[in-house]
C-alpha cells in the first residue's frame, strides 16, 4: 500500500459542474483534452463540492422555514436562521457555538463547522443558496468508481475530499469525506519496530493524508480544478470507506 | 504559493540518526548518492524522530523521578509513572485522560498525545528510553535551512514533521512543528470567488497539508527514510513558523 513517490496534479479543464451533469464523463472529456491517461493505481481526489452539485444537494434560501430551535440558535451564533436550520437538519448534535461558529457532528459521523455547509461559488437562479455535502459521499465514490472503471478500462480509486477545520490547529486541511478501491487506514498494529518493540501508533489515515496534499494543487478557492490525479500507489482492492475514518462516539473524550 | 504539480519522494540512504550527528551533512551525502540533485523551491520535510535524535532529546527512563502528580495520573492511564512523568513536564496542560490515553497540550501548544514522546524506533545502551520532541522545532529547521542552503546553493523550504492523533477521525496524519522559508498559512481572507462573493473558509494550513503526504512515501514505521522531498512549489521567503499554526489559546472550544 506504500508509494515511495507520489505525484500530485490538477486536471485542468473540467467545465462548470451542474446539477444531473455525470461526473464520471467529464473527467474523462477533460482528462483526454490534457491528454491524461489513466493507469492502473491511479486515485481521483473530487473536491465535494462538485459531487454535491453533480447530485442537486443545493438548496434556495428563500425555501427553508427556520424552526423555533434554528431561530434561537440563530440569534445566539449571529447567523442566517434558514442556514442555521439547514445545518440542524444535516446534524445530530450541535458540540459547541458562539457568534460566528457552530461545530455539529455531521450525520456522516464528521465533526466540524457548519455541517459543511458552503455558500461560496454557489450560484442559484433566484437568490442565495447553499450546498450540502452529498447523501452518502461513500456511495458516491462507489458510483464514480463503477463508472470511470467501465470508461477507462483501468483500476481507479476515487477519493471525495472537504476542507476540514480543527479544534487546534489553524487553517483548513483537505479530509477524505467519501471512498471507494483504496485503503483508507493503513493499520500497522501488532508490527513491530527495527528493535523488535511493538509499535504503538501505527494507523495511518491514508485517504486523508492524500486528500489533504490534492486539495494544494485543486487550488480549492476558485473552483477551477477540482479533480486532482495521484500516482504512484498500486491498483488496490478494497472495501474500506471514509466511514471507517469516524472515531467511534465512545471513544470521543471531547464531547 | 500554488503548485499545479508536486512531486512527493522519499530520500533514501539515510544511516541511523544519534546525538550529535550534522543532519544536513547526512542528507546532502545521501542526496548525492541518490544521485538527487536539489533545486531551488524543494521542500525537505524531515521526521521529528531524527531531529530529535540528533539533538539528543533522548532520556533513560531509568534516570527519571516520578513526581507524586506523575505517579497519581500514571495509576489512572495505567502507564509507566517515568513516562507520565516526561509527559508533565513536556506540557502545561491534561486535556484528557482514561486508561492507556493522555492527552496533553504541549509546551509548544500542539494538542495530542503523551506530548509527542515515543518510544518505538529509540534505542538506549542502558534500557528503556523515551524520546522527547524538539525544544524548538522551528528553531530547528531553521538552523537546518540555514546550513542546507550553505551546503547545496539553493532556496529550500522545510518541514519538520510529526504523526498526529486526531480527536474525531481515526488514523494519524503527518503535521508539522517546526517549518522554516515556508507559507505554512495560505491565507485568502478577503478575497471573492467566482460569482463575487467574499471567501469564509480561505485559510489553509499548507505546512501540514505537504507533510500530511510528505509522511505517506516516508513511510514512518520503518525509519529507514525519514526524509522526503516535495518538488513543486515556487522557492518562498517567509517568515511564518509552525508555531503560527497553533489556534490561540482564546479560540479553543474545546478545553
Amino acid at each position: 500500500m506504500q508509494g515511495n513517490r507520489l505525484h500530485f496534479e490538477a486536471l485542468t479543464g473540467l467545465p462548470m459542474v451542474r446539477a444531473g451533469d455525470d461526473l464520471a464523463a467529464l473527467i474523462c472529456t477533460a482528462a483526454e483534452r490534457a491528454d491524461t491517461r489513466f493507469v492502473d493505481g491511479d486515485i481521483l481526489v473530487v473536491a465535494q463540492k462538485i459531487v454535491s452539485k453533480a447530485e442537486g444537494r443545493i438548496v434556495k434560501l428563500a425555501d427553508v422555514i427556520p424552526s423555533p430551535a434554528a431561530v434561537d440558535l440563530a440569534r445566539e451564533t449571529e447567523k442566517d436562521p434558514r442556514l442555521v436550520e439547514l445545518v440542524l437538519r444535516e446534524s445530530t448534535d450541535v458540540l459547541r457555538k458562539k457568534p460566528g461558529v457552530i461545530i455539529v457532528r455531521h450525520r456522516l459521523g464528521i465533526v466540524g463547522a457548519q455541517a459543511g455547509i458552503d455558500q461560496s461559488n454557489v450560484e442559484h437562479d433566484e437568490g442565495e443558496a447553499a450546498l450540502l455535502l452529498p447523501l452518502d459521499p461513500d456511495a458516491s465514490a462507489a458510483r464514480l468508481r463503477a463508472t470511470l472503471s467501465k470508461l477507462t478500462g483501468k483500476k481507479l480509486g476515487i477519493i471525495i475530499s472537504d476542507s476540514m477545520n480543527r479544534p487546534w490547529r489553524l487553517g483548513t486541511i483537505g479530509g477524505a469525506i467519501g471512498c471507494a478501491g483504496i485503503g483508507v487506514l493503513d493499520d500497522r498494529r501488532g508490527q513491530h519496530d527495527i528493535y523488535g518493540r511493538e509499535l504503538k501508533v501505527t494507523m495511518i489515515n491514508r485517504a486523508d493524508s492524500i486528500a489533504a496534499a490534492a486539495v494544494l494543487v485543486m487550488g480549492e478557492t476558485t473552483e477551477r480544478t477540482p479533480v486532482a490525479l495521484v500516482r504512484g500507489f498500486p491498483p488496490e482492492e478494497s472495501a474500506q470507506s471514509a466511514r471507517d475514518t469516524i472515531r467511534p462516539l465512545a471513544e470521543d473524550l471531547f464531547r
